[in-house]
């Protein structure tokens, strides 16, 4: 760690898990000499001053950006197009603008056209994350041993990418640099399609009329929990991924779905090798995991068993 | 606790996690004079010596079962079959034949028929488990705060009920009753279809072409590796699960399905209210199951968060 800061001045635009975790992680390697935060709404805007994770909070986007050399669009996605333009009204020569949304193409095509010259405009997506939302969600240990992947447009300054990536290794992450469209297929089947499918079982269950929710709940120990997770994400956040990555969510659908079709006939008619060898193979993919340092080897991820006040 | 325990002698035909699980919680709480364990191969024998959880190891079934007023079927229930005549031979009067499969109308037709008079046949299952397999798996807190669902036939003995169900709450389980062809749709939606589809996507993401195996693995953290754990479980026992309770899986799959297709509509034709009211609604679901002791609170299941060695 180098004693001089890599910036100046970090603006958070949205101060949310990501936003208050990058607070959090910047403050931990003392990354700035300031993180400023705009938070327009007053209510929110508390909880972060009691979180206690910024220098200044501010309910107008000037005054957080003035002097900023790091600026992080860190709202859903969604409201990307409306901010842009103001943001980009505000920022000074040499800065950074970056952001941490979920679908990349989308912040090429909303945010791309307002960089000013001189602004070095740098998306990224660190890819972690909790299923909690807020600013008193945020920590400083989110991104450690997480990847965060860069999408820098063609001809972007190398030196600003490396001065940003430098801030992430710092933030404990490992730096990858990607194309936007190739990010966006990757997350569509590690993360977006995933959540589609955990949010449609939970609704599934939840419609029933042969089972009762109650059952539901007390059996869930079973499997179910661990789609529950997910499920309990952000849905605005949520809602502006599937709205902003389509294209790719629909493609790694559809296979998804041929692959399912082709799963509930081999249990249809009995194909028990069929199943056996789909359940021997996804077994190495969990190991792989484990072995990559993204997931725990402890049995039911660790969880705490409750003991029982009755035995 | 009462002083005398409530069994003489508890036979366990096969001791993977669950039925050495139950041995470990059945020392805890002194609920049986003597635990023995068929285990018909020599090397999985050697395994469950190593773990030390039983009085007595058989290869062979008759002194296994030998005085027992408790013999539990602990295999994968596609043996039940081939074991229920065997095992039927051997049991004493007044024992009580219990199991721990996920299915059970199919316990009571290929179980069933084969029980002697005089014995009480009590089909059981433990609904908690582990994505980890094997006699050294096993472990005394499994069975704490879950529950056990009990399917007895009707006119089964009521003191035998009893007698199994204090068995169980002595295990830390709560327990339930309940008719054999409601609890396998009540697990086909909490665990069966929860599993199947956790295959299904880990398979998905195995056989892309656009996007490489090690990317899959480098940003699951993004959400797809709360999927990997339950498709890391045993394949043998989870073959014949699907293979054995084929209706209600069918059912409720179709019911998924239905949903996903809606999904995947408001997906293509940008529908962003119908998305947010699911993912708000399946919140709601998850608080449920941490209220009721099923799940922990803790953000990412309380997963440690590995401290990355660069910052």
């Amino acid at each position: 760690m180098s004693a001089e800061p890599i910036f100046k001045k970090i603006a958070l635009i949205g101060a949310g898990l990501i936003g208050s975790s990058i607070a959090h992680a910047a403050r931990r390697a003392h990354l700035a000499e300031h993180i400023a935060a705009f938070v327009p709404r007053a209510e929110t805007r508390a909880r972060a001053a009691a979180a206690g994770f910024a220098d200044s909070l501010h309910g107008e986007l000037a005054p957080s950006l003035r002097g900023a050399d790091l600026v992080v669009l860190a709202t859903p996605i969604g409201a990307y197009a409306s901010l842009a333009p103001s943001v980009a009204e505000h920022l000074e020569k040499g800065a950074i603008l970056s952001d941490v949304g979920s679908v990349k193409t989308v912040v090429v095509r909303d945010v791309g056209p307002h960089v000013p010259d001189g602004v070095h405009f740098i998306p990224g997506h660190p890819v972690a994350g909790t299923e909690q939302s807020g600013p008193e969600a945020g920590f400083a240990e989110l991104f450690d041993g997480r990847w965060c992947i860069l999408t820098p447009p063609p001809g972007t300054d190398a030196a600003a990418v490396e001065k940003l990536a430098s801030f992430w290794r710092g933030c404990g992450s490992d730096v990858e640099i990607m194309d936007p469209k190739h990010h966006d297929l990757v997350l569509a089947i590690t993360s977006h399609v995933p959540h589609l499918i955990a949010y449609n079982i939970v609704g599934t269950a939840a419609d029933l009329e042969t089972v009762t929710q109650s059952e539901v709940i007390k059996y869930s120990a079973s499997g179910f929990r661990d789609f529950t997770r997910i499920a309990a994400s952000d849905p605005t956040m949520w809602r502006d991924i599937f709205l902003n990555n389509r294209e790719a969510v629909l493609e790694m659908l559809g296979r998804f779905n041929e692959d399912l079709a082709a799963l509930q006939r081999a249990v249809r008619w009995g194909d028990g090798d069929a199943l056996f060898n789909l359940f021997t193979r996804t077994r190495a993919i969990r190991r792989s995991i484990i072995e990559a340092g993204q997931d725990t080897a402890a049995p039911n991820f660790g969880r705490a068993t409750p003991r029982s006040d009755k035995s």
